[in-house]
């Protein structure tokens, strides 16, 4: 019974309670930008973000939220390409669960072993942008 | 002036060395496996990659190493396709650096945001079969 | 309010409920197959895979399962690399949801254009084993 | 024999007199565009464009025309990165094939699964600039 | 008009027999081997693959045969992942027209910049097997 | 022993001066503008990359520099995407070390058989970018 699985696994909160909480924490704007933005070209859209992303995955228990903004800063600079805008908006994230600057340019230059050195530029470019943007 | 730059950013062991006593803690077998296979077609092959990924990255200050294997994780994972090998390698150099298997489950899960249900599909897969063998 | 925003968007069934009607539909083994290999491992993956996939994506109004499951062939023989175990299940999937044999030869060689000549081959070999599987 | 192949497996116009037809079905300036940009660098580009993607794979038989672009709609989307240029125009081509809005970005929306959250996400973003150009 | 145009960019020969001939110069089995295994699911694919990627892409001048396989070698490298029987196929290709096995690995090497290590690593396995086929 | 290693493998120049004497060759400016960009967020990255591409990489004996530097071209027109920026600064490279304008785009074009035609397009764009503010 896919029910009683879903209950068993989830205690009482619903994923998308669960990921409403966690995306308030680290980016209070994220559900009203999102469905300004989505919602009405796409219905559901936000919810849909939200529930999976962090209410099924961020929000799990096994591994805390700074290395989990961390791996997604290293994931996002060596997929490249079409992750800059979301590399960004991950790279405060990982500010806002507690990565420090040095911490994030690291683990994007290290990226160069398995993307490629363009990889690694590029990520280290998304970072001084948003460093930027925060300094200012 | 290069070689003022380049003492002036690393003290006395050089890059390979460095690379060399770092690959050793993750991987005793490292060098003589690369050595064996490779430096015969391709010569410098593992001192190439020793230096590079080992000396000049990994062995850098400013993030440790645990969360620099976690965030290697789930860069493969995300990467797909060629890095199979190269993930399974790194989730055992991973729970060399201190992380637990739940740890490494859990980023490549949350990879599916990122790089799509399949790449976490098989990066759960590699991890299932690395923990395997070490279990054997 | 989350809640309220989830209720109005979605009628009665939740994600989950809808995900599960829709997968059983097309792979009435799907659910079984993946929580025996990975739920221990990764606990709620399958409720994850098939609420967001099936419940969020693909029980969605506007398109209808054919043309989802043949754009999904399309899109995987294009990314290649990572989703050749993913290819053959959707592939699985669209001759379940009314595809013909040729409509999804034609639509794997016409990714020949986007994802390279390579990509429309190995598309096609996949194709060529679930073919043969399902005949024999 | 090549020729007696060729003659056999397509009747009478060659494959460049398929590919014009239907590229201009399609999209009437596409070969002028093109030939203005790219002949004169790359001598014969447009012929080989329009041969291979249109009257070699876009004018077969065996899936019908809409269909087809939804499916390169889709695979450009989860392809992203290098793609995005491609993407807009074949929107475009979608809608001169009969697709609506809707089953561009339902096909969009449900790549989330294959390329990722970001995938779709700028997949999103490029039909919000195709629909607002047509609207103005 | 379009025949004009095609008249006027190629001289006599076709696109499909100019392919023809470079690719029996290559690969004399290539067609062959093509068409026993694809031409019945999918008629036109051997013709479709050897005019487009021979005779209208590797039959052009002004790049000579042996640079162009020693490039398609370095990109099939730096892809990864999709590409690797490709990959193989197209080591044999640039020692049939003229590269050394040096050449070949000395720039599936040098993709460790672009593709990352796991991409090269991956494309020197590919080069070891194809040298010992050869030799055996 | 690592250093004997070393020592063995590559006689008095360390790598990072090698790279340094090639990459003043290709690019005098490259030193200075990596380290007014990049150093002060990443100490030591300028080293690190002339050391690693120039130095371990492209100094390398086997293949000549106006071959490999075309293969980068190649490889960067294949994987497309994320390395917009580096395909126009490996263009002029290509151009440094004697590949003709007419090289660098027929090789660009190849790629269409490999990355599929958006590569193509879009690298043969970067080109027309390079050579036009060669040429102002």
């Amino acid at each position: 019974m896919t029910e009683t699985h879903a209950t068993k696994t989830h205690a009482s909160p619903t994923p998308l309670e669960r990921g409403e909480a966690l995306s308030q924490r680290l980016n209070p704007d994220l559900r009203a930008v999102l469905e300004a933005r989505y919602d009405g070209l796409v219905p559901g859209f936000t919810d849909t973000l939200i529930e999976f992303a962090y209410g099924r995955l961020y929000a799990r228990e096994g591994l805390d939220l700074k290395t989990r903004q961390i791996a997604t800063v290293a994931a996002l600079t060596a997929l490249g390409g079409q992750t800059g805008p979301q590399l960004k908006i991950n790279i405060d994230h990982a500010l806002a669960a507690g990565a420090s600057e040095t911490e994030i340019t690291e683990v994007i230059f290290q990226m160069a072993v398995y993307g490629g050195m363009p990889a690694a530029i590029n990520g280290l470019n998304a970072a001084m942008e948003v460093f930027a943007a925060r300094a200012a």
